[in-house]
């Protein structure tokens, strides 16, 4: 059994955390932090987590997180970075859900999160965990830095475009769609319900702090800097992303079979599905469920469409993250993983 | 490994059961029947299914029903006892997930579902699965008539305080919220979107179907006529129950601790969880969850308030029905429904 | 022209009443306040008003609220009665839309607004804005106490009942849902869309601040003290209400016809439509509109229940305080509310 | 007074008109036909107009339609063109909200819709009902194609850079977001609350009805061929329409000032709102209302954003189609169109 603790448990990755490792066969949840609801049992802040979990919040300091096998931040941008060192250095394995070990680039960092980044010399040890790219990197690290949700969206889909040469890079669009859990569970006005609901709006255009990220990984796959318009969209839905690409091929006289791309490149990934021909994936597709999926069109012209949809708080948060733990510790990648969406 | 067929499962209770049995670790799935579908690939219907599901639809007569060890049928009212002699006698055991079989008076049937019992017959020997009040006889039963979604809720709300004699029964009130998908997946105006949506309404208030089934099972823990009013309101959920139900102490000067009488006629049943006093169930606390969660209260006064909340596709319908299932087959009763609820 | 000031207007019913009288034909919006948002824009904060109000937010201190024909206090409760004295010394009629006047008894004011109350010498002479019980009274009034959202739809439900003395008033069951806005503007994590949405909960069972008004109110009705049972439900809808109400006839033998009784009751009233007999009112119908639909059924037994909605925000705020506006100022009653209900 | 008819009422662009047309203070109500609901009282359909619209539905061919001044077509596409001639032949004038007059090439109409047009021979005479595009012609018009919803907002939003040849006009994106009202009040499942409730997904990627459309509308405005990519997307709203809009600059170099061109251009409009530089405008701003509101973006490198939203029923369909009136009468533009959004 894994020893498990989660630093910061209060939010909406957190309790998917606990909700997707207090049935996990290889987990032992130990311990679990907040400075806010120290003392209170997780099961009264959660009650679906009633008969499931029954720890209680903890002081950090007062944690046991030093002899945990792993433990997953769940806790807001610039608060991993902060436990990391000390945790590396008792031999724990970190996974990161928050955005702290993302960015290689400490400059870049500062300059998107407002602060200096706090251990810029684990930056270019820390794994990007994504595994359908750096799955034999994580196999081996200490540290894991958990991808943001439309970075995983927008990376799966954009890839096998990109690897395989087909589109001009300079002028890419991601046009995403996501569900309020995505802002969190912080109470803040333009997340209240009466707010959220029935409406929907772009944020952001002027920039958003995923755009380096899903800069950044798309240049390692092209090797080549990237023009990116990333507009992202608040929509009246709890979970879910719907990534939207657009790109336009090099050669439009090409013969490429787009689908044929797409259903090799994801063929052995277990939590990947090109979906047919003609396709369009519906977020609810995958609720619940750590899976993306992704279909290509082609409607005419030279401007390839994408369409991926992954559950923010699942492939795009606490669902890749335990994916990341099977990983770390040699586990079959999909344990705890394989329960189908919760559709209707 | 228990072979499994499905009658009828194109509606919202067919694909919950093959959400949940396609995981279930004792059963292979063998025939899922449709007429309308017949041909089709389930997972073409619900992609959420893709890579859990690979079967296809097939015409009833066509298929392997009478080689299963049990079959659910999940077809609307009115079909499963066209089916039932003929499985019974087969030796297949039937679980019903629609009314068929749930009310034991084939005239009463016939007053609220319009047409002639097919098989009356078999309604004496049709055990009723709610596992709380029938778990011995569903052991050994051929014949199970699942519970209606608001039945299930209402009867596990108000049981505890019938069977202890503490309430007036002719003056039962049950005020119930449903989610849309309880109305079914079929096209009807009222249940678009676009009507539904930011709206709440009552419906069937002179006379709903599930009124004699909640009377039947009230009486029969009573053993008394009860006089119930129920009033059933259509409310902007996909899924989710909540039962608001009143009732009359009938000694106001007792000192009966409605807290502890909940606790103890619950104390045993894995999926009935009382929650502490004071408490407010949600709806969401159960999603996709086999779970009924109760709160008891007394504000003042001599009457009494009990919330009951479950989801209505599962403890209301299929996750019952596989919790019937393993109680028929000897299995632990929880088998494939240790999973928390989806929140948020 | 009127000319009306609001005190406190960057909640929902501070932006209703703006959406109300901003094409009111008889007034000039003269001033509004708010402390958080002094100096900026009314339209910046709510795009919608952009074109029809051009004012800007200013501090309590620094505005004109004395010279204005009347104040409407959209602030929260306790706000008003701080304002009170002095504006009805300058001749400035006053509105308050939260629960400062709502309460004759100070004392019970006190025991559930949680501070002694600022003027309870002007209790005596506030009237309470219900119309449809106390119009002759408003039309002379200064100080107005616009009823809160729950208590208008439970008081138009309950009052022909108990105006006829056919109902045991001993045992009164109020079940209300209400949308989220009721809630308010404030950020709080209940009120989240991630919390919120698709999920049903009661709340204050043990007792919620609009018990005693409606009591109050039910009591001055039939002369006698009334036992009222009130259980608020939050549901995911924007606006509405929909309150569902039992009683229990005092003589079941009786050969009234209940529907007669309602429809002679509110036969003048502009804003209380009784749908014809058998019919289950939406709140949908009236969203956005000054409207209380009303049906009312005996489905058998001596049980009555009474279906009544309304738009929180309209009939249940700001456009029932608009109406007393009219009344107050001996304008058409319905001047400036004649708008359909927004459907879908 | 002008007497108004329409044809094919009861669905949602018809249930909008008439709550549109109820309170229009220069229109008469005289005939609403519907073949499925004929004798039937709108108020009992739509209980939301009881009290504002006591007619009845009737047959067709039973109506009073020549009669009348104009004539609103709000039946489904194919219905319009068997009236019109014989409407304009009576001096009728004629608004078709559905699309029988918005292509002008009757071949490209019947590849599209799947039949030949009924009357080709008006289609040059019929004015696109555009105001922003073509007052003039509408002020003249006899018959009039009131503009499908999408086409509204995207040509809205790309026009100002199209008319000034500021961008590429081969590889225009329009990626538009549509609640679930665009689909109609016709029971299909996709639409059904527990399908689209928590769900997005985009739809007709190889082809939507509108692309024509709105690149004849492009076309005209730029004198040349327009490449299109149009990407619908079906979203949990009941009304909006949210157009994310992609061009890249002929010039990056140039120093032209996007929110001037755009604030020019729409200086005199009463019905488009160009809001200020960094908006990002919702949905619900313009709910129940005829307003377009837009936001220009140019976030670095030459891809510039364009935000358009409309209310689908209202600038998209009903409002419009009453502007259309307004103009074809000489009346006032705005004239029963003045009311804020809805919000929340």
């Amino acid at each position: 059994m894994i020893t498990v603790g989660i630093i910061g448990g209060t939010g909406y990755t957190g309790v998917e955390l606990l909700r997707l490792l207090a049935v996990h066969p290889e987990v032992r949840l130990q311990v679990i932090t907040s400075r806010a609801e120290a003392g209170r049992a997780v099961s009264e802040l959660f009650p679906s987590l009633r008969r499931y979990v029954d720890m209680v919040f903890v002081e950090p300091q007062a944690s046991s997180l030093q002899s945990c096998d792993v433990v997953f931040s769940a806790a807001p941008n610039g608060v991993a970075m902060s436990y990391a060192p000390e945790l590396l250095k008792a031999g724990v394995k970190l996974i990161d859900l928050a955005a702290d070990f993302r960015l290689t680039d400490a400059a870049l960092w500062k300059q998107w999160y407002g602060v200096p980044h706090a251990c810029p010399e684990l930056l270019d040890e820390a794994v990007y965990g994504l595994p359908e790219v750096n799955r034999e990197r994580i196999r081996k690290a200490r540290l894991v830095a958990n991808p943001g949700c439309y970075p995983t969206a927008v990376q799966l889909g954009f890839m096998p475009l990109l690897e395989q040469g087909l589109v001009d890079v300079n002028h890419l669009v991601a046009d995403a769609k996501s569900g309020v859990s995505g802002a969190g569970r912080e109470a803040k006005v333009p997340n209240l319900y009466a707010e959220a609901a029935d409406n929907l709006k772009a944020y952001a255009v002027p920039g958003h702090r995923h755009s380096p990220e899903i800069r950044q990984g798309l240049e390692r796959v092209c090797g080549q800097p990237v023009g990116l318009t990333f507009v992202p969209h608040l929509t009246p839905m709890i979970r879910g992303i719907h990534a939207t690409l657009y790109a336009r091929l090099l050669d439009p006289g090409t013969e490429v079979n787009l689908q044929t791309v797409y259903e090799r490149r994801y063929a052995d990934e277990p939590f990947v599905d090109v979906m047919p021909a003609g396709s369009h994936p519906e977020t609810r597709s995958v609720r619940g469920e750590n899976t993306c999926r992704i279909a290509v069109h082609r409607p005419g012209g030279d401007t390839i469409i994408v369409l991926a949809v992954i559950d923010n708080l699942v492939k795009g948060a606490a669902g890749q993250a335990v994916q990341n733990m099977n990983i770390l510790f040699g586990l079959s990648e999909t344990l705890g993983l394989e329960h189908p969406a919760v559709l209707p």
